[in-house]
């Protein structure tokens, strides 16, 4: 069986990036599409930053395009350009804040751009999907640890609505056309870097999410940490989620990848893909300083709407399917984040 | 104040052809777009016909392109000839079970359809919107009747569900910018036609809806109404619906219309429109068989999925808010439809 094509929305990314990079390693030929929305280009080369360390982590090579996956032609001619096998769907803007500030280029950019992509797929005959959801389908969850039955919808924010109306939308297209296999994963909480410390989360500016701020605190770039709450139920009174190694979920995709690969059982799936462990911000920021050995200035600020007390998952549905494990423990989040972030203490921008 | 103004989407269907007629009527300047796909032109007049019927009833002349909603340029370019005050959006695919069959068709022409609508209405400074929601927002009813505070969600079809999906969009978009001023006119069973007999209900092939289904029997141009399911715990066992003649609708319309134009307020409202009365099958079937003095042969024949027993309004808040409410009852919706049917057996193409 020669080497599938897999086509690979918003590569450049945080998780696409390191998600490609385990893909290549494992034979895939991957063609990457992305916008650069969110990803740094140097501009003397085509190639992304983040796809260019890459190619050089690999020793291989992949396709990219600069391609906004809303553009309908520019995406069809992607499928008649290459022969494509499957797709994974990582491209999305993913800011809750942001999302409730201009809705509607959340929903133009994540729904109206899948929705070009599955069509663009159905009419080429492309029918393995593999989605990057989010435990943000669950709403406030009612019961811990979450698992895949929980009920999904209830999302506060425009983001987390693009998110559960995708899943929607993707288990309607499997039942009316039984070739579609969709794995939609329900990504927790994805921190950490590669171990090579050459690639990293990059956000655009204030980092929206725990692991990139305390990181940027830690080097210096921002004076202080900002908590979003100390009056949550939880252990410490600050929020508790489940936070997964970035190398472990890209691993949690080239399962799914070879799942969709090997096995001719289609319809829609979901996995969430977390630990099952829950740290509270507090035990992340102890466990940095450990990792940097630097002192992490925080102040605690209000709470954000929509954040909840505790979150974790349930992930034994995707070891027993899908044969996947997180494997990574704090303290390799937090020594891999330092790596990156002590080697590019400005991101990409910096070499 | 000169009159408004009104960009129609979907404006030469039934709902939007009979409201155009009423906002010609009250002074409005009336600019459609509509991409023909559930309306008839022959081809002979640039306008489709039932608009050019509303033109002769009226004595008036609306503007008319033929455009789709998703085309992003050619919405744009409408926005850039008039001067929009406010919008009234019709245009979408309705048909329950065709949405199981081609979700994606839906997702695109419903959802991203109104994404590109709204994305040119705020960039060129147009916030009163009239959506045309459904009662299917509404899932199966956890209690009857049905007032606006009824959860929404759980829908059962791609179709229940952009309209549901569509109403979450507007939601947040009136929460990031205290600009919009939505009003969501969530439609029970429309059905009749202008006392005219000049305009009515022209569904495409087989009818989805009853009302045109038993029509098309009294006419002679279909054999027997299929009858889905008389084993609900009904009266008589067959569904009961909140049937609301489409004249009461349009004038529903109006009414947002009027106080969008006339009231400062915003925000998103949403509106039952409905006559607060349930009439089941068979009750409707023997009223029309009486307007029409014809014998309608049915057959029974097994439920379809989705379908519930009963559903019908609690429309008081309209009545409070809008001052409008309903006033046609069963034997006009009948008598309206006939006249209607009768002139017209072949719908618009008979002319």
């Amino acid at each position: 069986m020669s080497p599938p094509n897999v086509l690979v929305t918003g590569g450049a990314g945080y998780i696409g990036s390191h998600t490609v990079l385990e893909m290549l390693n494992a034979g895939y030929n991957v063609i990457c599409i992305d916008n650069l929305s969110n990803a740094y280009s140097s501009g003397s080369s085509k190639l992304p930053e983040s796809l260019n360390r890459v190619q050089k982590l690999t020793g291989k090579t992949l396709i990219y395009y600069c391609i906004d996956i809303t553009d309908r032609d520019q995406v069809r001619s992607v499928f008649q350009e290459h022969k494509i096998d499957m797709v994974a769907h990582f491209a999305a803007l993913k800011a809750v804040g942001e999302s409730c500030r201009i809705p509607l280029q959340y929903y133009h950019n994540n729904m109206t751009g899948t929705n070009v992509l599955l069509e663009a797929m159905a009419d080429n005959n492309v029918f393995k999907f593999v989605y990057s959801s989010s435990a943000t389908v669950y709403g406030e969850p009612k019961f811990l640890p979450v698992t895949e039955e929980h009920p999904t919808g209830n999302c506060t924010s425009p983001y987390g609505k693009t998110k559960y109306f995708t899943e929607e939308i993707l288990k309607d297209l499997c039942k009316s056309d039984k070739r579609w296999a969709v794995m939609s994963l329900r990504y927790f909480n994805p921190v950490g870097a590669h171990p090579s410390g050459c690639i990293g989360e990059d956000p655009n500016g204030e980092p929206n999410n725990l692991m990139p701020f305390i990181a940027q605190v830690a080097v210096g770039r921002r004076d202080v940490l900002k908590i979003y709450g100390s009056d949550f139920p939880t252990k410490d009174g600050t929020g508790v989620r489940d936070y997964i190694h970035i190398v472990d979920l890209a691993e949690g995709h080239l399962r799914a990848l070879e799942k969709l690969r090997n096995v001719a059982e289609t319809g829609f799936f979901a996995y969430n893909l977390g630990t099952g462990v829950g740290y509270s911000v507090l035990e992340m920021v102890h466990a940095f300083e450990e990792a940097s050995n630097r002192k992490i200035n925080y102040e605690i600020t209000d709470r954000r709407s929509g954040d909840v007390a505790t979150c974790f998952a349930n992930a034994s549905l995707a070891e027993a399917s899908l044969g996947w494990k997180a494997k990574r423990g704090i303290i390799e989040m937090c020594a891999d984040t330092w790596r990156w972030q002590s080697n590019n203490p400005n991101g990409y921008a910096s070499k």
